[in-house]
């Protein structure tokens, strides 16, 4: 194992969005505050400041804001709280929580009631239809009712919802009391992408509760779940404590979004990683590679020959997604807060080899 | 919120043993390496670094070894991955899974079978009457099967188990097929402490999984398990993952272990903790003041008038554990690898002017 | 085994209330409507017709009536439909949720919070308690919020709780807005007890949600749950049949209730059964014999020396409830609306033989 | 609701198979020995002697035996006693578990994982595709893992396996150590059906475990679970309890399996409701119904406008299965144990007068 890593360490990673460390003012910030002692389990300053900091940035002082570790632990500790036990939750057939979180919400008890998605997203008439179809059965009683609705922001496969589809799928879930929670893993990389006309605000005005992704976007890790609706916010901190969330050094996760969140750093960095992919998507247009979805964000998904998969794979190490055919492959490639504009350039470059 | 924290911040603090960051050396780690590109999900380098060292450590090449984020995450994650539906995890009745989790055992399914202790620990014999007792029923099937034994190295109250209390209950466990997990959130204040007989290699001989905790032990966070038992292998990855525990960058977990398990630095660090708190035990102890219980390691309980407490309380944080009248109150002062000797002095000083 | 059951086939059998099959009554009706066709799931005229009856008896129209199949299935939907997943149900040490469930409880994810019980029952001021307890702690969200409270009417041990009692516990409840759940697994043996001042109307007064015990007083099988509460009838068909308790053949149930809320068939059986309780148990206090609980119920709990105990077994098979001291065992013995007096004479004659 | 009921009273019922009571050699068994006294939970000499029957019938003395209440219970128990958390179950689409029964697999922890469905069966190489492409993917530790397979038999559209079909199925599922699960609820109308060559011996031999259902083949309630795989027999007990299936007096399920598999009434039954069934099928056939379904069994699928829906409607109980086009409907009609020929006349002249 170690000589094959090794090897990997010699390579050009693009393979995801969490292959470094951390944003260097990150670091600096963990350094600088290392000795200081503070209370546990985030009550400490900088998770009150970086609650602080995050209502500005969504507009709201009447949201509450907790620190995550990670998003399968936010997906499951977010969903699981807000269900009844004979709830699913409504999520797209590619959603995240439907097929790569190895069941954890069918681990607490709850079924996802997947829609087909179409380029990653779901929209408000399928799950108007959904809903409806469940109250229309003879007996519903014997089918798991619609709970909640999960969207990703992006989708898995890079692309973003508009502010007119949120604000439908908004006004359908709360026509039906169902809450909107949004998966924003890579937030930052949605907001900052090119045409998108949705901000923190509009989350805050459509979702129920959503999250904005620290460990794609600049930090070590970390997840902050923003809660808008009311009656959501009570009792979370037993949900994060039971689904072995909660740091006992809290003031990790408040360092690295207090800092993320000043001076805009989430936003430079997200806007970073769009520049880097787009400079990579239109670099590869001109090549004349044949692109598997549209996607505005970080994540790039292309059709490469087989045989040219092979040879990029001497140098680069990059995400096969599917094969399409005997002969092809869809290759996703992502960039990051961290990418190097030189790695970039030379992938094409190896690219135009072919 | 944030004025009351403040005065916290002024303060000299003892309630627990994870006030600080990090070891030096960690933090050093990280920055050298913060912009490396490595796999994720636990697959890097340095993670199989970190591995080789604990195996070097325990004793044995033919342990696995997981990196966890948290200790609840790794009980939950362990006893889960163990029992099977019907089964109960037997745990002394102030153990950590059975009082301090938030049901998170519960929560996968199985109850906590609590048995009575004494100095924070249980013996053999009492797990030993309990499965017996189990199968002596008339219809066992209409109880929890007790499925497996957690202990913790050190136990809630700070006492440690002698090698010969360890192999006792291991022999009990597997007499009747039982796995015997060790909590080891504070295991390096267990081994460096005064008199203890138990080492790393005595816990591979005598468990079935164990773990090595690094949040409170000189650590960011994380947790090392360590699994003997080659039945209770398979799969655990799943497991991990599943409960949301799969840090993306699993790299800042293998860099904290190896650096931890670099130069005996686990084992330094701790005695550290340890001196601090016996120079706090002997201080005290000349001072007249009253043991709840006796403890070798970084936690010390100690009964304090309640005026005493108040005034203590202007200058340090301490933890109030439990009232045992209306003017007594036990308290638990924490030193850590962090604790400076002239804290120790300060806290002993104000005492005294009592 | 069979031979062994043959041997219990000739022996007179005491050691529990659900030896017999069911009132005749039951059975003509059962006969009766075979052939009938109806609608399945509890959606036909008899559920109907019973419901009703049930709703006359407990004095109120405004109560949700469901049917299921036995107890723990009773209890285990009706817990799970209560409690948020970081909330547990406190209960007595000795309730049968919390011993004799084979932890169906903790399988949907919640903890047993137990209280020391006094003759099987808690009381008011411990409910307070323990809550008060729970919210005085440091950090409550480390540990399991209470979120109901169960017990049992009448008891593990036959004891029975006054109306004084039950208005307490039920004031406490309110209060804190802790659901009332009333196990009444045995009800009608407790209503018509010696001196109970406890009515179904007492009980739709002061628990959110109860249940009519059928299985051991006069059905088949067969337990009514009756939801006061209208913040938790919502939905409880999905419930039933997620915990699979929603008989297809739900009339059967219905049949049942309906037979046995007829001509108050319910009180007259039970009082059968505490009139062969009494004559029992008088007879025993002339022949000495010691009690180990004190019972106005159909259970009686008396302490046999074993050697006495080794010979009753040849004609009789009892309850051994648990063994005090190397000579003796506590025994539970049991009447039920099936009970012949003639039987319990014989039991009195072969204890005098003594 | 009693009104509409009223009506439905008046009406002949084809919209399920459990509209009656039982065959009326198990009401005489139940009124024969209903004052006798059994030990509860199953253990009395009447289930012993009907789990001799039905091993005999399977053809083997190795098998255990255990009965159940309900189907949706079977199949919970089942599954999740066979699962480990991190594991799924596959199933078809249309399969029970995955669409009827509210997630109880779910809530137990497990995903239901789907495969596409032809007819309601699935196939040996789907099975085998979908866990080869499990192991194949790069880190099959993010999805759940493919554990067991549930099949029903007959399918939910009536269709039946061939012997070869179940033979594949199983050595695909014994390659892998992925055991075989066969839903039986209405076993003895696909064993019955014409050209059927699947016998209970086939099933012991192919499958780990199945159940023979009662439910809707003549018995009042009950399914009988046979568990093959010696691996899967240990502490079923405790499973059948913890899921609230341990019926109190559990005579009445061995009385009634008993009844049934003594002088072959299972099977006499099973085959009048494929007279039934067939003397309907080719009566509509003969009128030009279209059939929606290719269906042997007692379940038929016939297609109808809404016109002529609407006017069988007004005396016969139908259920409607989906609509196909604004003018269409599948309509599922069923026979029984208890269909009586002259009502199948009644249906098809009703029909003839379109």
């Amino acid at each position: 194992m170690l000589s094959e890593n090794y090897r990997w360490n010699q390579m050009i990673q693009f393979q995801c969005d969490y292959n470094e460390g951390c944003h260097p003012l990150i670091l600096e910030a963990l350094r600088k505050t290392n000795m200081e002692q503070t209370v546990g389990y985030g009550e400490d300053d900088y998770c009150e400041m970086a609650r602080q900091a995050i209502r500005k940035a969504v507009g709201s002082d009447d949201v509450d804001v907790h620190f995550l570790v990670g998003g399968t632990q936010a997906n499951t500790t977010v969903i699981s709280s807000v269900l009844r036990p004979h709830q699913g939750v409504l999520a797209a057939d590619t959603g995240h929580v439907s097929v790569h979180e190895t069941g954890a919400i069918e681990h607490t008890g709850h079924k996802v009631l997947v829609l087909p998605s179409c380029n990653g997203k779901i929209d408000a008439t399928q799950i108007k239809a959904a809903i409806d179809s469940h109250y229309a059965e003879d007996g519903p009683e014997h089918m798991v009712q619609p709970g909640m609705v999960y969207i990703s922001f992006p989708t898995e496969v890079g692309s973003v919802y508009s502010k007119k589809e949120l604000q439908d799928i908004s006004s359908v879930c709360r026509h039906y009391g169902l809450p909107l929670f949004v998966d924003g893993a890579r937030l930052g990389y949605g907001l900052c992408s090119q045409g998108c006309d949705v901000t923190m605000e509009t989350l805050a005005q459509c979702c129920d509760v959503f999250y904005i992704g620290g460990t794609k976007v600049g930090a070590l890790f970390g997840e902050a779940v923003v809660i808008v609706n009311n009656s959501l916010k009570r009792d979370f901190r037993y949900f994060i404590k039971q689904q072995g969330g909660m740091l006992a050094k809290g003031r990790l996760l408040g360092l690295q979004f207090l800092t993320l969140f000043t001076d805009n750093l989430y936003y430079s960095i997200s806007r970073h990683a769009i520049d880097m992919a787009m400079l990579l998507k239109n670099g590869l247009q001109q090549l004349g590679v044949r692109f598997y979805a549209e996607s505005p964000t970080n994540q790039q998904f292309v059709v490469l020959d087989n045989a040219t998969l092979q040879r990029m794979e001497q140098d680069f190490v990059l995400s096969p997604w599917m094969r399409i055919d005997d002969k092809h492959t869809v290759v996703r490639i992502c960039t990051s807060w961290a990418t190097k504009e030189e790695n970039v350039n030379k992938l094409l470059q190896a690219i135009k080899k072919n």
